[in-house]
Order: structure tokens, then C-alpha cells, then sequence
């Protein structure tokens, strides 16, 4: 286990089937995870793994309300810089062009692509399954709205100028969910770099009182990036 | 079969294959897909399935094929206008808000939903199917490149502002995707209204010569989306 991993509360026994669920789910992928092959995963019996969950089903439910807690834990509303914890959060998925790999990494989640490739197989479920999505739901919701709250908090301390908070924490995201997709997928790697110029566009350019306005396509701002 | 559906070039059998396959994927999902099951919702013989394909991994791949061309018929870069072309294209996933519901299928494509839902889920195979990458990284080009081409076309024509085609392009296509993930996951509605107000202020107001620039977070222009 990693000293500064972030702490979800959960036990130990029960932060074990979480390491287990996503190395069986990284391995095997959805349609062919088992118990048996979370138990191969999991140094303890496997039998402790239906003591826990009833089932399957049971299990990997428990898993995405673990993954939710692991994304809240990576954006804080109340975050002392509200442009920082933005700029931190979307470094995660998209850092800027010359910071160094290892500061793109949450604490403690050194198996952030492993994640994100189980995430982004969960998340067809939700086609189907009406508690994935609720939870997916749940997950996108928290994000965006944190987004927005740090925005607001940045405009009214005058940093930021007058904008429609919720309208560019929904632009943000969908060009984060549009990077994570190619960098799980790898259809069209050049879509990444054209993100990257989007997202640090708004960030470095639109939303600063001080910026350049405009907009990345039309503005003739010498995109440095 | 429709009178006016486009014309991919398959045989009535072929044809007949595609609309089966498509059909038990939309019932079973990918991971419970079989031949068997495709040859229920096939009105010949399922020794004809294995006639024209091998096994089940070719006949999906020749699925593949079929969306393809499907998708390609969707946009074409050398249309009489090339404006009209993109809000075509655009309007098969985000028809602007008083537009009735007909006019944004393509012809011959009642079954659009059935579709993206079946698309939604073979795409999350890019992540462990080099073929299926690179069909899905063929797919997105196209679009993405032909939206930058009419783009340019309107640009040299004098219609649309001096701007980078292709991060137009990108940015356009990353708010479709973003809008269709949620037609299918149903995650989070209330981002689809974002992604239209998102997209058309783009259209209206960011792209055309004569339209008040800016970005759609920051503007002032009374948005009557």
C-alpha cells in the first residue's frame, strides 16, 4: 500500500478487494471478471470476498463507490486557490505541455492510466444498468459543479472576469472527458494536443480578468502552449 | 428495408447481415453477442452468416466497415455549401432547440439511436483490439477532417472569420461526442443543453464573418438559443 495514498476510509481488508477489483478488471475486463479472478488477485481467501459482497454484482458496485470517493478526493470546492485546485485538477488528465510527468499524478495513484482504462469500461454499463448510472451521474455532477464553485470563487474575488461559471466548467469538461478518452482509446492521438491548446486556452487566456478575450479557433493571441 | 436508405454499396444480403448484427447487438451487447444470436434476427438460413464470414470477430469487423461508410455518407467536403453542410452534420446529434425531431436523422437512418448505442459500446473495444482502434481513429478523422475542410472552404469564401480550421474542427467534434455520450449514458442530461448553447454560439456567433466575436462563457451577446 502506498504511504500517501489518499484515504477513502475504508479498511484494510476492504482497500485490499479494491486493489484486487482492479487488477482483475485491468487484466480480464468486464465481461470477463469473476470472482474467482478478483480472488487470484487477493492474498487472502477467497471466501472473505463473499463475506464482504454477496455477489459480483455486489462487489463491483462497491468498487465504483470507491472510485467516486477517489475523484471527489481529487477536487476540493473549499481549496485555499481556487485557480490552482482547477489548474491541479485538470493536470491531471491534461498537464501543461512542459511540466514534468511525475506532477500530473494524484497522491497515492500511481495507477492512474490502469483507472482510468477500468473507468472508462465501467462506464458502458450505464447503457444498461440504471445504478451505474446513477453513480456515473453522481461522479460527472460533483466535478463539474466543483468546477464551477472555484470559478465563482475566483470571480468574485475579482480574479477571474464576469463569465457563465457553469457554461465553461461544462466546456472544461468536455474537453477533459474528450483527452481521457484518447488517451485510453488512442484513436486519434492528435486530438490530445488540440485539447490541450482548448483547455489552457481558457484557463491562461478567457477566464483571467487580465487575459486576452476571445476564443482559441478566431483569436490571433500568440498561443505560446 | 427503406426506400431512401443510403447506399453503402452492399449486397441485399450483406445488407440483410448488417441489419441482423445490428439488431443483437442492440438486445444482447457486445460481450453476450453470438452467431447464433445474430441468426435469429436474420429472416435466411445461419449457415449463410458463415458463408460470408469466417466467425464472429470478421463479421463484427465488416459491422464496423458498414458504420463507417454509414458515418462518411453523413458529411462531404465538397457540398454546394459547406455552412448548411456542417449544421447538417452537427444537427444529427444536436438539432438547435426549435427544430422538429425529423429533420435530424439522416435518410434512411430511423434506427440513428439504436446506433449510437451499439457504436458506444464496440468503441470501448479500441482499448483491447488494435483493429477496432484503428477503424474508430479512421471514423473520427474523417469527420473531424472534412468539418476542417468546410470550415476552410467558408473562410476562403469570405463567410467565416480568419481562424485554425482544425481546432475548430476539434472543438466542435469534442462537444458532438461529448453531447452523444450522454444521449446514450444518460449521465448527466442537463450537459446536452450546455453542448447546444456550447456548439450553435460557435456556429452563430464565434464562426461567421459577421458574427460578434468571443467565447460562449464570457460573451455578452443575449444567447436566444
Amino acid at each position: 500500500m502506498h504511504e500517501d495514498r489518499i484515504d477513502t476510509g475504508r479498511s484494510e481488508t476492504e482497500q485490499a478487494i479494491m486493489d484486487a477489483t482492479l487488477n482483475a478488471l485491468a487484466k480480464h475486463g468486464y465481461a470477463d471478471l469473476s470472482i474467482q479472478n478478483i480472488g487470484t488477485e487477493f492474498d487472502k481467501s477467497t471466501s472473505l470476498l463473499y463475506y464482504h459482497y454477496e455477489n459480483k454484482d455486489e462487489l463491483l458496485l462497491a468498487f465504483l463507490d470507491y472510485v467516486i470517493d477517489l475523484n471527489i478526493a481529487t477536487i476540493d470546492p473549499d481549496a485555499d486557490d481556487p485557480d490552482a485546485e482547477i489548474r491541479k485538477f485538470v493536470g491531471y488528465v491534461l498537464p501543461p505541455k512542459d511540466q514534468p510527468c511525475e506532477h500530473s499524478t494524484p497522491p497515492g495513484l500511481d495507477e492512474l492510466d490502469l483507472f482510468q482504462r477500468v473507468i472508462f469500461e465501467l462506464r458502458t454499463q450505464a447503457l444498461h444498468n440504471e445504478d451505474y448510472r446513477e453513480k456515473f451521474g453522481e461522479m460527472e455532477s460533483y466535478m463539474i459543479e466543483t468546477v464551477s464553485t472555484l470559478i465563482e470563487r475566483e470571480m468574485e474575488a475579482g480574479n477571474y472576469r464576469e463569465m457563465d461559471a457553469d457554461m465553461m466548467a461544462e466546456n472544461l469538461m468536455a474537453f477533459l472527458l474528450r483527452t481521457l478518452d484518447m488517451r485510453v482509446t488512442q484513436t486519434r492521438p492528435e486530438s490530445v494536443e488540440a485539447m490541450r491548446k482548448s483547455v489552457y486556452f481558457l484557463l491562461d487566456h478567457v477566464m483571467p480578468i487580465d487575459g486576452q478575450p476571445g476564443d482559441v479557433a478566431t483569436s490571433n493571441v500568440d498561443l505560446d502552449l
